[in-house]
């Protein structure tokens, strides 16, 4: 039983639904193939932190009403080091620009909505995904669903799939250079009930290592701190996660964590990874499957919606002037910023955690580092531009 | 033999020099001893990059006509990497600052010609020195001097007698923190009989490693480039030098390098060091006793005015105010600007050189950080303002 679209995506995570979104709006017709339920990509608690950029973006495309009327804008970090907390003016030091807390399950709510009622399929629960014929001129991606084989023909395959799918394993292993970097530590990440402990976000570096308090709603708190990599939820009794926590934010301002029954624990791995090229014939990757950053920049997903604002824009011009010029150079314009994306992750997680084994002298250089930030404009203005989001490439 | 004096220096580097000149001016007495011969610390040939405060200090203390005269403003620096040489405002970036080239050795002979004018003895040539007494209220130190042994009593030690000499460890081992950091590279330095290749500085970045434009003279031009740490001079004979040199600076822009005999080649070792606490009792380390940085920054000399200025005007206090206040919280004070340059040092080390054994994500977020540089006005400005040099601390 094969279908036949323009574009087959791989993947409904938000790459893969604003991809399909972005290409309907111009014409384009697009199948979204998922291997999770709905239930269950709507449910996983991700990424709260939306870009300046990202928001834009989501505004222009119709799919930011509910995110601008329930999120939150933030027009400043706290950064707590040496027992004080500093802010950075987010707002002030990029001419206005704001990041807006609102969590990605939320958002992939508000795409699935969208994607839907364009009316295009979104086929959940596909197993045995497999890519064929990329470099030739008629794609297929082919897939099991209820039981049954099935197959879509197609123009063009966006690979959305994440880190795990297999749409980057499709492209020849020869013409792809993976870079990787593990980080000697892992997140552990709870959800509790209890009110906002600071108005904004606050990256907190100890000497225990870094701690974030993070939040959803007014009723519902995000906080994770720095975990050994092998650490299992089952080794972090409530108790001991708070005590943790308190250490963390230690502080000589009074200022104190509010506390509240924790309803979920997890734990996130670090790791920088990015995958060059990210296209093949007429396979395009976009979000993790070509690229995964640590948490500690809040970039993950603000990087995904650039390369596929980057795609679709690319894809758009194809169909209207049959010139595959801008798909050709789609990976050497989205690495760009994938690089400053990554660069900017590890800096902020080199900057924030502590290492086992590390010399003192590193240690001290954090320090400066930290202290730098917090009395320099120049610095604190480039913590923010990127924190806040550069400009998507290749758009206008 | 012993002799009285309120202030007794160790070491005639610009440290100890600039120290004498300033407790001058302020009616304080002292007594330079110095190891090598006068005719031996004017003809080693060192760094050559003045910040601005440091430029603004030495004019303020009517010791820097001549380099004003001899010295080259610079208003910018060029930092060139994958074929192309960006170039770095500093003078636009900051304000209106700049730097100036004039060589180290130049400022000695301009220092030691102020010092003696003052009436102030250097004892030159000067062995065995050593310290005694500092924790208690009548310090000496003793040396040996054309065969006879001398002893000089004061009130207060400058120990400005670099990484070796004996001042840092008359400081009980159990009170100092020591921070070293060695780099698997070291810097090859010529100086030869050429035209500028470049109006300003060009700092380099090439798969093969560093290599830096530099200039002295109209007629004579310094350069360096990363060797191995385990490298001698011979080991580089002209021809091998300029063929380094040339393929450092290989670029898209047809920019070559002006080539000439080479009259001197030297090894310089590249690391990093601190020692915390800078003072015991009566004694006060500043400049390379203390802290050592690798040249990428331009900070060494730098580094050792602002820990003078500093000292000198602590001390100043005290023989005014008959109060400790500000000598016993110099070290406290000192040690903020020691960990800005120390750690900018670093940065400026990491992101310019190549070492072996790195990963390729490191290269390529070393890449990424240098492609930032030279897009964002605000981590431009960064590099700018620590590169002219951020304000002498506690110094009004």
């Amino acid at each position: 039983m094969a279908t036949r679209t323009q574009v087959c995506i791989i993947g409904a995570g938000p790459a893969g639904l604003l991809l399909s979104h972005m290409l309907h709006l111009q014409g384009i017709e697009s199948i979204v193939v998922e291997q999770q339920t709905r239930a269950a990509i709507e449910g996983t608690i991700k990424a709260g932190v939306l870009e300046h950029p990202t928001v834009e973006l989501l505004g222009q495309l119709g799919v930011g009403a509910r995110l601008r009327r329930e999120g939150f804008a933030h027009r400043g970090i706290g950064l707590a080091f040496g027992g004080r907390r500093h802010r950075i003016d987010l707002h002030g030091l990029t001419g206005g620009k704001s990041i807006t807390v609102y969590p990605q399950h939320e958002l992939i709510k508000d795409l699935i909505a969208a994607v839907l009622a364009n009316g295009t399929a979104i086929e959940f629960g596909a197993g045995a995904v497999s890519l064929h014929d990329i470099d030739g001129i008629h794609p297929s991606v082919r897939y099991t669903r209820d039981g049954t084989g099935r197959e879509i023909r197609c123009e063009f395959v966006g690979g959305c799939d994440g880190f795990h799918g297999p749409s980057r394993q499709a492209i020849p292993a020869a013409l792809r250079q993976e870079y990787l970097k593990v980080y000697p530590c892992a997140w552990f990440g709870i959800l509790c009930h209890a009110p906002p402990s600071s108005e904004e976000l606050v990256y907190a570096h100890s000497e225990r290592g870094f701690g974030l308090v993070s939040t959803r709603t007014p009723a519902v708190q995000r906080m994770y701190f720095q975990c050994a990599p092998g650490d299992q939820v089952d080794d972090w009794p409530d108790e001991r996660i708070w005590a943790e926590l308190r250490a963390r934010m230690a502080n000589d301002e009074g200022w104190t964590l509010k506390e509240g029954p924790i309803f979920k624990k997890d734990i996130i791995a670090m790791r920088s990874f990015v995958c060059e090229t990210m296209q093949h014939g007429r396979l395009f990757l976009a979000g993790d499957s070509a690229h995964i950053v640590p948490p500690t920049g809040a970039k993950g997903l603000n990087l995904a919606a650039g390369d596929v604002a980057l795609l679709a824009r690319a894809l758009g011009r194809y169909y209207r002037h049959n010139s595959r010029t801008d798909l050709d150079r789609y990976s050497a314009i989205a690495i760009k910023r994938v690089w400053r994306s990554e660069h900017f992750s590890w800096f902020m997680t080199s900057m924030l955690h502590e290492f086992a084994g590390e010399d003192a002298m590193t240690r001290r250089f954090r320090r400066a580092q930290l202290d730098y930030l917090v009395s320099s404009r120049a610095a604190a203005t480039s913590l923010a531009e990127n924190y806040v989001g550069l400009p998507f490439v290749g758009v206008e």
